[in-house]
């Protein structure tokens, strides 16, 4: 995999694993995932090109599943599961 | 991954993950994954012809257990395991 | 990944994670994946087929052990991995 | 998957994840994962075809060791890591 | 796999897991997963050669993720998911 | 999976997973996958001809850190992450 030394871009939009709410975790997760796949593949060509491979294959759509599951495990845990009603 | 910008659709169905009962949390857990599928293959037409394939395919049914057994995972804790009998 | 509304049957058997052994536990480990191919492919025709397939194939023999451990976690942690030895 | 009722041989022996040590937690382990082959396969003949095939495989040798590691996971956290020297 | 004895460089750069940010975690988790390749894979041509294979692999970018997302997960907890905002 | 009676080798070297630092504990890690294997295939010929075939493989490789951060999720939390600068 490649190494992040002087990323041009962060791999945790916001620098933080709070957010207001489960959607804007849910949305976080898949957020933090693709900047993974970013990071290592830095050529947008080519992640464009991959696109329409993965969404048309349910093989990869059930991995990406899994791979959102996962981050969103700990988005969730880090938000304590938004148990507390109140924004914070 | 497609970016969830302005989605037109919540990725988490009441924007919660506190359910009633285990029963329900399961069912959760399943339109979750749907829906991460969903925002990645927003093409209805397209997620309808992988439907078959992965509903007669065994590895990919078991590749769904699995995702599906992760995001269950996350709303249990998230529910305590719903130890508590009365209802919430 | 179908949508479960108006499903005919439980996704969880007696609807809680609690269970009085391990053993049961584990039981209900397997249960719950199973339940999960049934709601995504309703056909009882499709999953006799889908049958032999998984059973004499080690891959998947192996991923059918991934997803039970999954959940399987899931019940140990609900039942405090049954550390007391009292019955429930 | 197919359904445990009237299992003739126990899924988690001796009906307990507790155990004295690591080692036998990891040993504990293999047996669980080992216990849903057999209760998905029950042919020890078909059993005993496949175990040259996974034995052989790079691929599911690594992938009986995520198994594992995952069975390991729950064994441990309910053994409480082990941190106490003194043997239960 | 192969056996880590006497490794010319360290598996957890820092001997740490603890971090200052989640960014700095995110990193952390993509250069252990990294190095586990480089103990198993000591040959760095082998490793270059194999770099555009992965990189250029949709399914192999997912399961990329997936193994960042496991790494962050303990990287997450270990720095308590940085809910403190005080720098450490 | 082979049954491990009466094993030659510990699965878990040194029986514990306690150890003075995140980098002893990440060698664990890979140690204690590396054992599982060996259980599996305890033929070496077999096993020294599987090692080119996965140290040159991305999908393999990739699985192997999947597998090594299972592992080291355990010995992580067991540790309590390192937390306390003292060495134990």
């Amino acid at each position: 995999m490649s190494e992040p030394a002087a990323l041009p871009f962060q791999l945790i939009p916001g620098n933080t694993l709070l957010t207001r709410t489960p959607e804007e975790g849910r949305q976080l997760a898949i957020k933090m995932s693709r900047l993974v796949i970013k990071v290592t593949q830095p050529d947008s060509v080519v992640r464009e090109r991959l696109r329409p491979i993965y969404a048309e294959d349910a093989a990869m759509l059930i991995a990406i599943c899994q791979t959102v599951a996962t981050e969103f495990a700990t988005i969730a845990a880090a938000n304590n599961y938004w148990r507390d009603p109140k924004p914070r």
